[in-house]
């Protein structure tokens, strides 16, 4: 791994000061933010997300602001999938597309109300879209990056964590909902949510100053639980088949191609801006698509850029992520995969810069 | 300086084979791309960019193509700098403001054409800005990123070098004029440009698989030169007054603050988003403005956050980026300072994580 200069435009976080005391071996640069990717090693934190409970600095997923009276309507501008059932007190994952159905995004919708939402975002500028639109259909909204910093808690025991730290009511959040809570006199937003499969929440944090103390409550609470800093995990996201925006999808893929087909109201979606170009897709359907793929191999070297899948000699799609898998003995990776090839139990080569190695798709993700 | 850890979210160039090859010490992330930061020493680097000329990576400059009949329209949606004088074959540096008049990048705008532009971003999606804006405006134009990577040499020698592979005639652009010149049967763009006070150029590298040809054809010609792979010093950029966005200035801030008012041409950039909030501004004047600061100090931690700038107990700005200088032997910094304080030769302190040093606001930069 290569060293990152420091700098103030790699921005710091309220938690930073915990992940650095808590060890924080390495990083990455998500949203112009520093996000920790390995504490004690990458194997290590994995077991202990599956058993215990982590405390997850992702401050990194900024939030965008759309107050006014036209928020409702500048909100379904931005995706295919229909909100017009989403009540306030949820969260909705939504693709954000733009006037020919590439992805720009693949946020959290969470609506506070009527006329107050935030988008919680993956690694793109996607304030500058928003804004970009609200300016040229001259809606009546404030769009903005609030102070808003998450910090997450996963893994199996984050209700036990949590009611220590909020109450036995937090047990009572439903997926994808959330309520706001009472921390040293301020309301907080839960949400039962997080970019893991080990179950858990994300804690809104809204005050910069605030940060700390919650963190260091967190940690004071949970050392019977067995907590520990920790962060979103390489291995358990490809073996849950989180997608990471950036990786595994960018502006060139369709929601479509994406495996989020689900979640595109096309018929019903009116006013999303990009609807007429995924119309055409969801009639005649995506001719690539992301796909679970297995490698064969002792190791694999980081996926730091893209690796094609060949089947003889054609290239038939491409790894956006991988890594080895403790749990299953092998090699777990995301692909987009052609449809000639997209079927489970297909066999292919992927190669990586380390040279060749056998791949087969599979049906499902891991967990 | 911490780890990074490698996903191809955080882009490679195409010449980062040839940046690993010559031994690269560290990276920061720019534009979701890889950006060199140090080969040999940021000294060292340093001392030989000033005395003989360096091939800089710097492909994370990305760019937003404009195409279409109205893009000249579009374009100047963009910026406050009234670009009816400008032709093609010309570079303009120009401030990109919001609806408020807040900085949303500082890129330098090529006009290829009347229906043809690129803008060469600094570190923010403006692409997704300029879509927006394009989309709700329903202007006809086609907004892109093209495959297009910049590489600039930068030096004394730089005439020298440029000439070897380019013929003599590149010795005859303009400071911010480009020209059109043949490598190996493809023409590429030249501007006399480049992110350093040493003199130079940069190339727009069109087509991906161009890159390692033109790396390693400057690398062979340039061996008598004393060529070297470089990167922006953080010194020398320093010393020369370059802003860095993100760094030294951000959507927080007017143009009028970050001393680029003489590209402010509010009175005459008609179209322009954000020109009403700019009048109020250019009538006034800011109540900020970036300056020179001088730091004594016989070391400096890496500057990876805001250094409060104080007058006794009260803050009257901040230090945003700050490097030791061998040449001046001093510390030099670039900070933003209130009215009240910000006269040349106005003593104050600036609070860094290891303490309280002296510090002086300049009249100029050091070069």
């Amino acid at each position: 791994m290569a060293l990152i200069s420091p700098s103030r435009r790699l921005r710091r976080t309220p938690f930073s000061d915990g992940v650095e005391a808590a060890g924080c071996k390495a990083f990455t640069v998500y949203n112009r933010m520093l996000l920790p990717t390995v504490f004690r090693s990458v194997e290590e934190d994995y077991r202990h997300l599956k058993e215990a409970v982590q405390v997850w600095d992702v401050a990194v997923e900024r939030q965008v602001e759309i107050r006014g009276p036209d928020a409702g309507r500048l909100v379904q501008m931005l995706t295919p999938r229909d909100l017009r059932g989403m009540l306030p007190g949820q969260c909705y994952y939504m693709p954000v597309v733009d006037e020919t159905g590439g992805m720009l995004n693949d946020p959290v919708l969470l609506k506070l109300a009527e006329d107050r939402w935030w988008i919680s975002i993956a690694d793109s500028d996607l304030l500058l879209w928003v804004k970009g639109v609200a300016q040229g259909y001259r809606l009546d909204v404030l769009v903005d990056e609030p102070d808003v910093s998450p910090l997450a808690v996963q893994g199996p025991r984050s209700d036990d964590l949590l009611a220590r730290v909020f109450g036995d009511a937090v047990r009572d959040i439903r997926f994808f909902r959330f309520g706001w809570f009472d921390f040293q006199g301020h309301d907080m937003l839960i949400a039962r949510s997080g970019y893991s499969k080990q179950g858990g929440f994300e804690i809104y944090v809204e005050g910069w100053d605030l940060g700390m103390p919650l963190w260091n409550a967190l940690m004071e609470a949970g050392a019977e639980l067995d907590v520990h800093a920790g962060c979103p995990n390489g291995i358990e996201r490809i073996e849950g088949g989180l997608l990471s925006y950036g990786n595994d999808m960018t502006d060139d893929n369709t929601p479509h191609e994406c495996g989020l087909g689900r979640f595109c109201n096309t018929a019903t979606a009116v006013g999303c801006i990009g609807r007429d170009a995924l119309l055409r897709v969801a009639k005649e359907g995506p001719v690539q698509q992301v796909r679970p793929i297995a490698i064969d191999a002792p190791s694999l070297p980081g996926c730091d850029r893209v690796w094609p899948l060949m089947a003889g000699d054609k290239r038939v799609g491409q790894v956006t992520s991988a890594a080895l898998s403790p749990d299953f003995g092998e090699g777990v990776a995301i692909g987009m995969v052609r449809m000639t090839h997209w079927d489970a139990g297909t066999q292919l080569h992927v190669q990586t810069p380390e040279g060749a190695l056998p791949a087969e798709v599979r049906e499902k993700f891991w967990i």
